[in-house]
C-alpha cells in the first residue's frame, strides 16, 4: 500500500466512523448498509469478466443483462430474506448504491424499480396495485416508464400519443399519429422490458381529457417478440447510459383492456364516461417529489465518489517542485488543488444532509396529506424543484472539477471519473430540465414576494422575505448565521430586482406573460440564489443538530467543512453581496482570508474525510481512488486488458499502413 | 427541409458570406478552404460504413487506420498537387478541419503532423531535417511525441526515462528504470507509429544534463513488430481520443545511434562531450507557442460547431406554451435559451479572431528573433499560456452549455455534442494544465506589477498597469472601450490584491515561495482576469478593424456580438467591477438591460450567424445541426443503425431474462 496514504491516515485527528454514521443516518443504518454490501459483494458472480469498455455495444448490453439478472437474484434470495420487503423502501438507495459495484454504467433494470413500480404505487387503484405489484416486485414482468416523445419532453401536455376509448370492446386504442409522437428515451425499453407505463392523451366520448398513464404490454411474455401493433427498438449510442437500452416505441392502433389505465386519480367507466376521482395535479406531485429526493441523494453519492477518487489520488500523486532540490510535493499540498477538491467534500455533505432533511419534510407533508391537509405541498414542490436543479448541476460541475484535478489520468475511463460525469450530467436534464425547474421555482417566489409586499403571511422557506421586503440592507457579519442571512438577503434582492424588471416592462406595455418571459435570465438567477440560501441554511442546521453529541474533533471538522461551503459561496457571489447587503471590501478580504485558513485547517484531515464516505473499492471502481493507493500499478494492469494489446501487430498494418508507407496504397 | 429554418434564413438581414470571409481571414482563404473541402469530401472513400460508435474498440481503431490512410492518400495525391507543400504550413488547420468529416473522434495520425514533424523542424539540425523530414512528410515513417510518463506530466524536469551516452559504440542507451518512468499518453503510439520522439534525461560522462529529445525507432519498418528492448502498447479506454491509440512505452537498455539525438540546441560529441549550442529554453518556447496558437484555433472551430448545432436545433425545436392556446414557440425564442447560446457564437468569434491575431504577433516575434531580438518572447509566451488556458476552458464549458441547451437529444452521440466536448475538454489538460499555465502567467504579471510600481516601463500587454498602479478607481462607462478599460482595472485590482497578500504573508515570516504558494487561488484568478481583459480588447479591436469596409448590417451584427461578449463578462464579474472600479448599482442595472436588448437584437440573425461558420454537413456530423433541419427523421435513421436493432429479441433474453422472470435462474 502507498506510504503517503498511510501517513495521511495516521495524521487524521478524528474518528472516521463517527462521520460515516452521521452521513448514513445513524449507526444502525451503517450496519445495515454494510450487511447488504457484504452479501452482494461477497457473491462475486456478477462481476465483469472483461472490462465493459472493451466490448462492443451489443456485447456490453448482453453483459449488463447477465449482471442485472444475477444481482436481482442475489437481492431476492439473500437480501430480502434478511431484511424483508422493507428493503425496497427505506433501503432502496442502499441497494442502488451497492449495484454500482457491478455497473459502471446503468443497469437496464433501473426504471423498473425506479419508475415503473413507484408509478403503479402512486397512481394505481388498490385493485390494480394488488394485481401488478406482486408480479413486478417478483420480477415476473419487467417494466419501464415512457413519457417523453421525440417531439416533447418538458411540455408533457403536448404529448402526441393517443389513447382512445372504444366502449364496444371496452378497450383503449393506443396510437402514434406521427414520427414526433414516438416515445423516446425510456430506460430498458429497447430490448429488455415487456411492460411499460405509457403516458398518452386520453380521448373518450369524442373529447380529449389530457394526459394519463396506462400500463401497456409490449412484448410477449414467453417469446419476448414485440406484439403486433407495437414498434420498439433501441435509440442508439448515448453519452452515458449505454447499457440501459433506452428505447423508442410507436403504436399502430394497438388495443389494451380498459382496466390497464391507472385509475387512482381518474377513471373511464365501461360506457366511456370520464370521472375525476382526486385532484390530479396535487397527487402526482407526490411521486415527483419522491423521485427528486432520491435523485438528490444519488448525485450526492456520486459526488462523494468523485471526491474520494480525486483526494486520494492527490495524496499519492507528487508533482513539480515547490522548493528547488526538495522532493516533489503531494499535489494535495497546492492550495489551488485544495480549492478544487475540498468544496467537493463539503458539497457532498451539504447535498446528502439536504436530501435526508427533504425526505423527513416530505414524510411529514405526506402524513399531513393523509389528514386532508395539502397546504404545504406547493412549497415542498417548489423546494424539491430547485433542490433537484441545483444539486444535479453542482454535482456534475464538481465531478468534472475532480476529474480535471487529476490531470491526464483523470481522462482514463479506468479512473471512473468520466463515467460518473456522464451519468450525473444526465440528471440535470431528466426529471425536469434545470432552467425549466428554476423558472417554476421563480413563479412560486414571485407570488410569495407579492404576498410579503402586501403584508400577508408567507410559508416557512420564504419567511425571509417578510424582513427583506422592507428594503433594509443586511449588515454582513462573517459568522455562519450571518453568511446564511446574507444569502437570504441576496435572494430577496434578486427577486425584488426581477419584480422591478417585470413591472417596468408591463408599464411599457407588455402583457404579464411577455414581461415574465423577457425577465427569464434574472428569474433563473433569483431562483438559484434562493435555493443556494436554503441549502446553506439546511446544511448548517443539520450539521449543528447531527454533531450535537459528537466528539470534539468531529464537531470541529464538520464545522470547518460547513464554513468552507458558506465562505466558498460568499466568495463566488461577491457582486451579489455588495449589491444586496452592506458587505464591505474589508469584509470580503477577511472572508477570503478565512477561506484560505479553512483550506489549511482541513488539509490534514482530507483523506480521513473521504475515507468516511466508506466506499468499498468494488463500488468506487477506480484505478486512481482505490483504498491502497496503488495508482500506477492499477493503471498499467487495466491498460494491459485493452483488446488492442492482445497481439503485437494489428491487422490494419498489413492492409493499410504498410501500403501507405511504401507508396503502394 | 424544415420550414422554420427557411424562415430564419429569409429574415437574416446581413450577407452571410461576408462574415464567413472575415472569419476565414479573407475571401481568398475562403476559396482555398472550399476547394480543399470539396476535393476531400467528394472522394467519399474514407467515410464510415457503419457508425463508429456501434463498433467495438478494436474495430473502431482499425476503421480509423483505414480512414487515416485513405485521407492521407487524398491529401498527397490531390490536395498537394493542387496547392503544393505549403498546404502543410498555412493550410494545415484547414486540412485538420476537413479531416473532421471522416473522424468524429481523433485520427491516430494526429501527432505525426501535429508534433513529430514540428519538433524535428524546431529542434533538428539542418542535416537531421534533411534526413528525416522528407521521409516523414511522405509518410514513409509515422511518428509521435512521447514526453509525458506515468509519473510525470506537468513537471517535465522530473521525467525518469534516461538516455545514457556510450562513447564506445557511439550510441545512447535509452532506459526505463521503473514503472512510473513508462511513457504514457502519446497519440498513435500504441499500435500505429514506428518512430517516436522520446524526451529523456541525458547522461554523458557521468553527468546528467537534463531532458533532451531523441528520435527513436520503436517498430520494425517491414514487420511492424516492436523492436527488442522496446515495450509498447495501448493505454486502454479513455473519455475521448478512443481511436487515437494513445500508448505506453518502456525501454530495456535500448540502443540508438548518437545522431538520433535532436541536436539543434545542444550536442553530444563522439567522445561524449556535451556542448550547448543555443539558449535552449528560449528557443523551445517557439514550438510551444506555435502549438498553442493552433490549439486556440482548434477549440474556436469546435465551439463554432457546437453553436451551429444548438442554434439550428433551437430554431427547429418547439416546446412549451408561452401563451395558452397559441402554437408552441421555437425554443430559441426563450430569452434563457438566447442567454445560453448567443454568447457561444460571440466566444467562437472572439477566440477565432484572437487566434488569428496571436498568429500575426507570433510571426512578428519570430522575425524579430531571426534578427537576434528575443526581448518580446517572454511576453508572447505568457500571453499564449493564458490564452491557451482560457480558450480551452471557455470552449469546453460552452460546448457543454450547448449540449444541455438541446435537452435530452443533446445527450445522443448522434448530436455530435458529447464527442465535441470530450475532445475539447482534453485540451484543457494537455499542452499545459489550466491551473499551471495561469500560475505561470501570474509570475509574469507580478513581476510586471513590481516594475510598474517602481516606475519602470512595462511591455505592451501589461501597459494598463502603469495607470492602475497609482490606485485610482476607474469610472465605468458602458461603452465598449469603457468596459474593456474596466476589465483591465479589474485585472490590476486582482494583481494588486495578490501582491498585498503575498507581502502580508512574508511580513508574517513566510519565505517568498511559501507566500506565493499560499496565495495561489488569488493568483489564478488574477491571471484569468488579465487574460479576459486581453481577449475583450483584442476581440474589440479586431472586430473594428476587420469590419471597417464591411456593409452596414455586417458591421452592426458584428458589433452587437462583440458588445454581447463584453456585457456578458461584465455581468459575470459584478463583484470585481464593484470592488476594483467605481461602477455603481445603476450602471449594473443598465448593463443588464443592455445585455437583454442585445439578445433580442441578435435573435433574428442567429441562424444566419451560425450559417456564416459555413460547416458542410459532413464536417458537422450532427443529427440536430444539419443544414436542412430534418432533426427527428435523422434521429430515427441513426437509431435504426444500432446493432441491438438488428434482431427483434436479443439472445440474453433466453439465457438470463426469461429464467429470471420464470423463477428458474
Ligand atoms: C439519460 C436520459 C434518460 C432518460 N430517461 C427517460 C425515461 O426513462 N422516460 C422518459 O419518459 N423520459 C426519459 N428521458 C427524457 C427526459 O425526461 C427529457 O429529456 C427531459 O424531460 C427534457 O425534455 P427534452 O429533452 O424534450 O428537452 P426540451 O424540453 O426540448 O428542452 C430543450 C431546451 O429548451 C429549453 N426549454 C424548454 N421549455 C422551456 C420553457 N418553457 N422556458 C424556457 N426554456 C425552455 C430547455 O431549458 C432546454 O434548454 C431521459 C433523458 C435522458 C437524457
Ligand atoms: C487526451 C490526452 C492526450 C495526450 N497526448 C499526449 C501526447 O501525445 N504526448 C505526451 O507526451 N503527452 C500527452 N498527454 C499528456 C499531457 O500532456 C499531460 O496529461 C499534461 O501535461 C498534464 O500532466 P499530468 O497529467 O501529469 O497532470 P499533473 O501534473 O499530475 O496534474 C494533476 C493536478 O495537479 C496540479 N498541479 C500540478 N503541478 C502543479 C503546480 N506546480 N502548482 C499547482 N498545481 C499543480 C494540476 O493543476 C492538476 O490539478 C495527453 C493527455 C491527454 C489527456
Amino acid at each position: 500500500a502507498n506510504e503517503d496514504l498511510a501517513k495521511e491516515r495516521a495524521r487524521c485527528d478524528f474518528n472516521v466512523s463517527e462521520i460515516t454514521n452521521i452521513l448514513d443516518g445513524g449507526i444502525e443504518r451503517t450496519k445495515q448498509r454494510k450487511k447488504i454490501e457484504s452479501i452482494a459483494l461477497s457473491n462475486g458472480k456478477c462481476c465483469d469478466v472483461t472490462p465493459e469498455e472493451t466490448l462492443g455495444p451489443k456485447e456490453r448490453y448482453e453483459n449488463a443483462i447477465r449482471k442485472s439478472c444475477l444481482y436481482t437474484k442475489i437481492v431476492k434470495d439473500q437480501v430480502l430474506t434478511l431484511t424483508g420487503l422493507e428493503v425496497l423502501g427505506s433501503n432502496s438507495s442502499v441497494l442502488r448504491r451497492t449495484a454500482d459495484a457491478f455497473f459502471k454504467d446503468i443497469s437496464p433494470f433501473l426504471l423498473h424499480l425506479g419508475m415503473f413500480v413507484p408509478t403503479i404505487m402512486g397512481q394505481g387503484t388498490p385493485e390494480q396495485q394488488s394485481y401488478w405489484l406482486p408480479r413486478a416486485l417478483d420480477f415476473q414482468i419487467i417494466g419501464t416508464y415512457a413519457q417523453t416523445e421525440l417531439g416533447h419532453g418538458t411540455f408533457i401536455r403536448g404529448l402526441e400519443t393517443t389513447a382512445t376509448y372504444d366502449p364496444d370492446t371496452e378497450e383503449f386504442v393506443i396510437h402514434s399519429p406521427r414520427l414526433t409522437s414516438y416515445k423516446w428515451w425510456a430506460g430498458g425499453l429497447g430490448k429488455t422490458s415487456n411492460y411499460c407505463i405509457v403516458v398518452a392523451q386520453l380521448y373518450t366520448q369524442g373529447k380529449c381529457y389530457g394526459i394519463h398513464p396506462f400500463i401497456v404490454q409490449i412484448r410477449d411474455e414467453d417469446t419476448h417478440m414485440p406484439l403486433p401493433g407495437v414498434r420498439v427498438g433501441e435509440i442508439g449510442p448515448r453519452m452515458g447510459f449505454n447499457t440501459a437500452d433506452n428505447g423508442f416505441l410507436g403504436f399502430d392502433h394497438y388495443r389494451i383492456p380498459r382496466n390497464h389505465m391507472l385509475m387512482k386519480n381518474s377513471q373511464v367507466l365501461k360506457d366511456g364516461t370520464y370521472v375525476k376521482v382526486a385532484s390530479h395535479s396535487k397527487l402526482t406531485y407526490g411521486t415527483m417529489v419522491f423521485v427528486r429526493v432520491m435523485l438528490v441523494n444519488e448525485v450526492a453519492f456520486n459526488l462523494a465518489k468523485a471526491a474520494t477518487i480525486a483526494v486520494r489520488y492527490s495524496a499519492v500523486r507528487r508533482q513539480s517542485e515547490k522548493i528547488s532540490g526538495e522532493p516533489e510535493p503531494q499535489i494535495i499540498d497546492y492550495v489551488t488543488q485544495q480549492h478544487k477538491l475540498f468544496v467537493c467534500i463539503a458539497t457532498a455533505h451539504a447535498l446528502q444532509l439536504s436530501s435526508n432533511w427533504l425526505w423527513k419534510t416530505f414524510s411529514a407533508v405526506l402524513a399531513d396529506m393523509r389528514g386532508g391537509n395539502t397546504e404545504n405541498l406547493p412549497e415542498l414542490h417548489a423546494l424539491s424543484s430547485c433542490l433537484k436543479a441545483l444539486s444535479t448541476s453542482d454535482s456534475a460541475a464538481l465531478i468534472e472539477q475532480c476529474r480535471l484535478a487529476c490531470g491526464g489520468h483523470g481522462y482514463m475511463l479506468s479512473s471512473n471519473l468520466p463515467l460518473l460525469y456522464s451519468f450525473v450530467t444526465a440528471t440535470r436534464t431528466y426529471e425536469g430540465d434545470y432552467t425549466v425547474l428554476l423558472l417554476q421555482t421563480a413563479r412560486f417566489l414571485i407570488k410569495a414576494w407579492e404576498q410579503a409586499e402586501s403584508g400577508n403571511p408567507v410559508t416557512p422557506t420564504v419567511s425571509y422575505m417578510e424582513e427583506a421586503v422592507v428594503g433594509n440592507k443586511y449588515k454582513w457579519n462573517g459568522s455562519a448565521e450571518g453568511i446564511i442571512k446574507a444569502a437570504y438577503y441576496v435572494a430577496a434582492g434578486k427577486i425584488s430586482s426581477s419584480v422591478t424588471s417585470i413591472r417596468k416592462r408591463m408599464k411599457n406595455g407588455k402583457a404579464f406573460e411577455d414581461a415574465w418571459e423577457l425577465t427569464g435570465v434574472q428569474l433563473v438567477a433569483a431562483a438559484e440564489a434562493h435555493c443556494r440560501a436554503v441549502i446553506c441554511d439546511v446544511y448548517r442546521k443539520e450539521t449543528v443538530r447531527l454533531t450535537a453529541n459528537s466528539s470534539p474533533n468531529v464537531k470541529t471538522v464538520m464545522d470547518q467543512l460547513n464554513m468552507l461551503y458558506l465562505s466558498h459561496w460568499a466568495l463566488e457571489r461577491t457582486g451579489d453581496l455588495l449589491r444586496y447587503t452592506s458587505t464591505t471590501e474589508d469584509d470580503l478580504i477577511s472572508c477570503q482570508q478565512r477561506y484560505e485558513e479553512l483550506l489549511a485547517a482541513i488539509r490534514p484531515n482530507a483523506v480521513g474525510l473521504v475515507d468516511a464516505f466508506d466506499f468499498p473499492d468494488e463500488i468506487l471502481q477506480s484505478t486512481l481512488g482505490a483504498y491502497d493507493g496503488r495508482v500506477y500499478e492499477r493503471l498499467m494492469e487495466e491498460a494491459l486488458k485493452s483488446p488492442l494489446n492482445a497481439e503485437p501487430v494489428n491487422r490494419s498494418f498489413h492492409q493499410y499502413l504498410k501500403p501507405l508507407m511504401q507508396g503502394k496504397l
